[in-house]
Order: C-alpha cells, then sequence, then structure tokens
C-alpha cells in the first residue's frame, strides 16, 4: 500500500485535534484511497518529533496534558523543528496549524514555503501567512506541482472556498457575502436577543469562552478581513490586500439596537466581495441590517453563515459548521481527502 | 490539446442548455484545464446528430424553434439515436438528459448501462434510470473506470451529494433532510402567507408556470421521493428502493394552516434520511412542522434547501439554487468540471 507521510507543524489544540483524527482515520483512508497514512514529523515552536516509520497515537495523546495543555516539549528533540526540519522530513503532506504574525505570516509562511519547494501538498490552518502572501503560495504550489488547501483558515467547518470553486465550478460568481466571526454574532446576538450592551455581551461571550481575554481582534471586524482576504484571493484570482478593505467593526449602541428592533431590522458582521463586470473586487468590513426574511437574519449565536451570488446556477447561502478546534482539524482533513481523491 | 467528445442523450430544453453552456465554456475548458471539448453525438428519441469533429454549436442552436421548442428531427438522421449509437460514438462523455420512467428507468438505463460498459464517464440529469438502480450503474462505473455524477438530478443547482462526499469529506453523516420540490413548497408557501387553499394554490402555482399540468408527482412527495432513494444510495452506500420510503404528501387543509399559523408553525415537504448507529438508514417523505427559529422555516417561494447532520463539522444548512434548465444544465457541467479535474 502507497504511504502517505504527514508532518504535522504547530502542535497547539488544533495540530493534536488533526493528528488525533489522522489516527482515527487510518482504516478509512486504507479502504477509500488504498494509502497507509502516518504522522512522521511534528514540531512546535521550538522542537519536535521525528520518525520516517510513523509517530504511534499512543505516544502523541500522551502530549496532552490532564488540563489539555501540551506537554511535547518533555519527549521531543530541538532539532526536530523548523523550516529546514521540514523541508528535510520526507513528508507528502504538511498541515501547517501553528501561530502565526499577520503582518509578517511568519512562522508559518517559512513553513510552507520549505514544503512546497519540496513539492510537498500543504494544507493550512493558519490564516497569517495566506493573508500575508496567499497569491504567492498559490503560485509556488502550483509551479511545484502541490495542491495548497486552505479550508481551515476559511471558516472551517463552513464551506467557503470548496462552495465558490467545486459546488459552483463553472459559474462566475459576482458576489460573497460572509458572517464569518461566531464571537461577533454571538455579541450581535446577546444584544439583539438580550437587551445587553456591547460591554455585558462581550463579557457575557467571554464568561462563555467564546470570546476570547481580548476580543478587538474578532468584534472590531478583522478576523472577518483576514478571512476575506484570503476568500478575494483564492477565488478571484485578485490580489488583494488586507490593507485594500474597508474595515469596521461592531459599535452598535443600545439606542441603535431598540430602533432596529422596532423597524424588524438585525444586524449582522459581516464581510463583501462585491466583483464588478470588468472584474475589479472591493471587500468591505461592517455591520449590514438585514430584514427579518432574509437568511442571514436568522443566524443565531456563534453560528456562521456564507452566501454567494451566481450567474447560472442563482444564489447560495450555507449556515452552520461546528467552530471547535476538532471540526477544525476535520476541515483540514477535508482538504486531505481532496487531494487523496485526485492523487491516488 | 487534449480532446474530450461530449455525448447528450435527450435533447430536450435541458439538453440543449447542456450543449449551449458547453460552447460558451469552450474557451474556459482550454484555459483552466488544458482540453478541447467538443460535442460530438446527440440525440433524441427517434433520431440524432454524429460527427466526430464536432457538431457546431450554431448548428444545434438552430434546433430550437422560436417557439422554444425543438426541432432536432428536423436535421438529424434516424441512424444516429439509441443505446448503440452511444456506445459507437467514440465519446469520453455521456450526459444523459432524457425523460425516463420510474420503473424501468428507460430508456436512461440502457443510455447509461451502454456509455458504462465503452469506460465512458456518464453525468446523469434524469433521474429514472438512477432511481431504478444507482447501485448497479455505480458498480458498473467503478469496474471500467468511468465516473458516474449525478447533480443534475439530485437537486441540481442545491449542492446535496457534493455536500455529502466532498465539503463534509472524512465526516459521518447521520441525518439529512430536505426541500427538494420547489413546486411543493411554493404551494405550502401560498398556503400560509396568502391563506390559498391547496387547490387555490395549486391553480395559481401553474399559472406561473412552476407546477406542472398534472402537480401530482411534485405534491404528493413522489418527486422528493425519487432524489431521497438516490440520495441514500449515493451518500449512505445503501440500497433502498422507491418502495422502501413512507411517502405522504400535501394534504393540508386550511384549518390546520390556521391552527399552524397561530402556535407559529410553519410546514415544509421535507424528504428525510436517518442513519441509526448500526448502519440502518430510514426514509420518509412527509408535510414537516418547523418552529419559526429553524432555517427551514424561511425557505420561501419555490426555493429549494438541505440539512445535514454529520459527526466531526456539526450541521450544515445550504439553501437556494437556480431551478430553470440552464442551471440544471450548469449543475451537470459542474460534473463535468469535477471529472476534468480529477482525470487531466
Amino acid at each position: 500500500m502507497k504511504r502517505w507521510n504527514i508532518a504535522i507543524s504547530g502542535f497547539g489544540n488544533v495540530g493534536w485535534h488533526v493528528a488525533q483524527l489522522l489516527a482515527e482515520r487510518r482504516v478509512r483512508y486504507a479502504n477509500l484511497y488504498g494509502v497507509d497514512v502516518r504522522v512522521t514529523a511534528v514540531c512546535g515552536s521550538d522542537r519536535g518529533l521525528y520518525d520516517p516509520a510513523g509517530i504511534e497515537w499512543e505516544y502523541l495523546r500522551e502530549c496532552r496534558k490532564a488540563n489539555g495543555g501540551l506537554k511535547l516539549a518533555r519527549m521531543a528533540d530541538a532539532a526536530f523543528t523548523g523550516p529546514s526540519f521540514i523541508a528535510d522530513c520526507g513528508a507528502d503532506v504538511l498541515i501547517e496549524a501553528g501561530p502565526t504574525d499577520f503582518h509578517t505570516g511568519e512562522p508559518a509562511l517559512s513553513y510552507l514555503t520549505a514544503a512546497l519547494k519540496q513539492g510537498m501538498h500543504a494544507i493550512v490552518i493558519s490564516k497569517g501567512a495566506l493573508v500575508h502572501d496567499y497569491p504567492g503560495l498559490a503560485a509556488l504550489a502550483s509551479q511545484q506541482g502541490g495542491a495548497l488547501k486552505i479550508s481551515g483558515a476559511t471558516a472551517a467547518a463552513l464551506p467557503t472556498v470548496d462552495l465558490c470553486r467545486y459546488n459552483l465550478a463553472g459559474c462566475e460568481i459576482s458576489e460573497l457575502n460572509g458572517i464569518f466571526t461566531g464571537t461577533a454574532n454571538f455579541v450581535l446576538h446577546l444584544m439583539m436577543e438580550h437587551n445587553l450592551s456591547i460591554a455585558a455581551a462581550t463579557e457575557e461571550a467571554q464568561r462563555l469562552g467564546i470570546a476570547e481575554a481580548d476580543p478587538r481582534f474578532d468584534l472590531d471586524g478583522w478576523d472577518t478581513a483576514c478571512k476575506l482576504t484570503i476568500l478575494a484571493n483564492a477565488v478571484f484570482g485578485c490580489r488583494l490586500k488586507l490593507s485594500d478593505i474597508a474595515v469596521s467593526g461592531i459599535t452598535t449602541s443600545t439606542v441603535e439596537v431598540a430602533t432596529w428592533r422596532q423597524k424588524g431590522l438585525v444586524p449582522r458582521l459581516v464581510g463583501s466581495l462585491t466583483r464588478a463586470s470588468h472584474g475589479d473586487v472591493t471587500a468591505k468590513v461592517g455591520c449590514t441590517l438585514y430584514p427579518s426574511d432574509h437568511p442571514f437574519a436568522h443566524v443565531k449565536g456563534a453560528t456562521k453563515a456564507i452566501q454567494v451570488k451566481s450567474d447560472d446556477m442563482g444564489d447560495l447561502v450555507v449556515i452552520g459548521g461546528k467552530s471547535d478546534p476538532r471540526a477544525t482539524a476535520a476541515a483540514a482533513l477535508k482538504d486531505f481527502e481532496h487531494i487523496l481523491a485526485r492523487m491516488v
């Protein structure tokens, strides 16, 4: 049976779930695609594990402490990390799941570049490198014959890139609107349904573990803008930069909420891409008001959604998809199956 | 540039739009996939056209009369039709768009069998042959190395098979619910929103060209049941027959409508598949009542929708997709691009 070796860079919660799902699905891969899938390299920021015969899942599982944290450091070697380690590890696929800097795209950018230059396929979960230079990475992948798959970085379990490229293959897409940040939708939902101020709603979202300790990235629209930048470049083939997007976040007051409620309007933090007939793409992020008969008006809680307008097949709205680390890992492994389906 | 020859069996409105879209997208196929796509065989029930060099679109276009009907008969030859013509026409792909009998699956079943036996790929738009024997056709395609793609027969522009197989690849699906018959949804919509009786609502739908002259196939649930049969077999790999489904249609009275409206419930004609943990699949079609916070409650008019429940990526709801002949043709050509993407 043909071996497929997997490297995972970034071994936080999502990376750990990727390894777990790969182990759970080994038999599936063998039965469906006739391949023997093994994790042969795993690395965090300062050390990693490497075994060309495959690192046993039982071993990786122990990397998760009882409190949910990871203790990769304890058993790993400082030599087994960094882009040159990935370049030399002999994997067929790199799954990039580390933290990234949105300004430089690092360290993911170097990892992905190293892997793609070796002809590996790359599956990307962290957004930074893609926000920084999706077009460059896509060109490199294409030159080297590797796939570059990005579901994990573009709303994960909610299909976005797939929807445009696969489900609507052959159609021209003129517009794409998305509720891409669950936290922002949850906060707006609390403000509308429970009459909370933005501060009180954010605090409640934090208490429930939905909002980050610093919620500004989500509530100010930057998380949505990052996903929108990647989608614009991946779906429309343009060269949009994060700085090209007009971004505004949730600044809603309780007075506004009362007025909207009275008018039957529902606010959503939405990222929008519009393609003009001459091909120019306009992107913006901000609060948009929807009447109650619009599908987005019924996207409650921390749920995500996307609407795409196409010429020949009309409009599609997709709502849902889990947002936890296992679902994000599953979205990355959906990408992996797409690679297997084409390549084996 | 590699040639891809296309045969179209069934040259009604949808088959004609398939030919039109293929012509419109020739440059796209050349640029994206490096292939030269030509229609080399087209047949109706009693005659057809054949040209191994490719039948010009300008010629096929003339087959459409000013009144919208087709006049293939005028220029075609009686020798160029039937399963043996398709078997011998040397095409790479058969696109099946003819009318079919749901009891025998014919004539599509013979056309598809002939094509698959030659190692052609098959893209199916008409439901009959698939309802009759999807498992048999899938097994034959797999043996012969051809693809069997069925988007056009399973709600077309609304992704259904794709959603389960591609967007949720790797996940276990436990449940699938669908509003698959636009006509039925339109009639229920009129009954609820405009307080019409089922007879008056049906008449209005017929006046608008949404309902057929004989609307029973749609309103009694059989159109939904046919799509559900195909989906059950394609998605869950079972061997469900149309006769295994408990089917009931729209029998709603104005008294019921008033009661539901008062309770905030919305009726939808829904086809449902449920897979038990031991793998058994249960299928049923009937009116289901949804509370106003369920996404299906907001699927208005002749719109279609699907909800799929998965283990690792959660629930997805998709709403929309045009229902006209061009959109159905576009769904079939989406399938064609999926074949090209894997095969070239």
